[in-house]
């Protein structure tokens, strides 16, 4: 047993999508959710540049205390790889080894595709991780650098013409490839999702990092009996780097309902002095 | 007489765009160059965070000693406002003034359109400017948050499908106003003219801040005879935040050619530490 509560973050509201999940499987469990809201995106930044952002969240996250600490972000679970399992001693996650193994589980033409942002392709983390498990499988990767703003502007319902015209332009390749599964290697995507299952067709299954990031700590948090022991709702509070209240606007979307919790923010010199 | 560099500061690459001009006007003055691209884009930040990066990116130019500081920023210039002319002694000036009275001077209907980011158009700032010049002049404001997400992945070309869906939607409230004079309101903008001026349709004349902020630029100098007397063409010396390398390969299509000076990093920590 341990009440503690989990840590996310991401460089800005995806993660929401994995913290939606992990309150859903574990509702007694109290979460911690940073955004990076001030440095949003990380997507298009160098390795070295995501390298020291993300060691500021993590110092962050260490700092109040979380029992595991999940990067909810598919750039930095990307350039940070999938042999981090710790930090420090507490239990770490990136997206990338629950989202590989949930792929290799579901493909039936072993044809997996994987869209995220610049650097989570340029990296070839989502291919090598898949390769580790089962090298049969072919992996066609696409970076999608326009997603995360279509998302953030509002183009993401499913008759938008401009998501349309931009998922046909960017998953041409995957279909071309006849991929069967299709990991959505960023944590903003979940939003797209029916104009990118509209795009891909049917028969293809679309596999979200956040969901899967959370049934994997699920699973962890279990097996180590390291789940909270609590008769009530665990609270979840978030915290970000840029105007609170412009968290607390944009993330219904990603949540699938308004915050309750409290949101903080985090000043940019505390973040800058932590790692 | 003064032979030191004028800075000139943007949150990314879109500020070369002034950067061209000014070395096209005055080809023998020295320019230092900042973009700060581990943090952009600033336009869909908080007012505070903005004022923030600004006074960073200001305090950072000083330190290189230069005879004139342009925030070649719509955003920073926006939430700075009209009255800030000069930085401890330095003269100062961001693109709004200028860009305004050239707007003034243009229209002949006496309706403007003004095009930018969120927090451009939020802030209000062209449209008060305006009416400080020119009470009588009517004035209508679009933000338009993907455009620059648009110049950043290449879906700038003037028949990008796109594109043009993206600019019909933001620009059609300009059109149905009228207006004969649009002052495109970020230094991204003007690569994407060519879209933005056959959506408007003829007759309508485009206003590129940072072309007028040299402009306004040189007037200064001329003016206060602080030009630099130098036989040979002037330096140019870029820094960025993030990635030295990524900022050369995306400097081209800003400044019409391959960087030829040198690029150097500025540290985060350096930058926070500033102001």
């Amino acid at each position: 047993m341990n009440n503690s509560a989990i840590g996310v973050f991401d460089s800005g509201m995806g993660g929401l999508t994995c913290v939606k999940e992990l309150h859903s499987l574990m509702p007694n469990e109290n979460i911690i959710y940073f955004g990076d809201t001030a440095r949003i995106p990380y997507g298009t930044r160098s390795r070295e540049t995501i390298m020291k952002y993300a060691a500021q969240d993590i110092a962050l996250m260490k700092k109040h205390d979380v029992k595991m600490i999940i990067a909810a972000c598919g750039t930095v679970s990307s350039v940070v790889g999938m042999e981090k399992k710790d930090a420090d001693g507490i239990p770490f996650t990136g997206v990338l080894l629950p989202t590989v193994q949930a792929a290799c589980a579901k493909t039936r033409n072993g044809k997996v595709g994987v869209i995220g942002t610049s650097a989570t392709i340029k990296s070839g983390s989502f291919a090598k991780a898949i390769r580790t498990i089962k090298p049969s499988i072919s992996v066609v990767g696409a970076a999608c650098p326009m997603f995360v703003p279509l998302v953030e502007n509002g183009f993401s319902d499913r008759d938008n013409k401009v998501a349309q015209l931009v998922a046909a332009q960017y998953l041409e390749p995957l279909k071309r490839e006849g991929v069967d599964t299709l990991i959505l290697g960023c944590t903003h995507y979940p939003i797209l999702h029916d104009v990118i299952a509209d795009c891909m067709g049917e028969g293809v299954e679309l596999i979200s990092t956040g969901s899967e990031a959370a049934k994997f700590a699920c699973a962890y948090l279990t097996r180590h009996d390291m789940l909270a022991e609590r008769e009530t709702d665990g609270e979840i509070s978030f915290y970000s780097s840029d105007s609170t209240e412009m968290f607390r606007e944009n993330a219904e979307s990603f949540l699938g309902e308004k915050i309750k919790g409290s949101v903080t923010k985090v000043e940019m010199e505390e973040l800058t002095s932590l790692a």
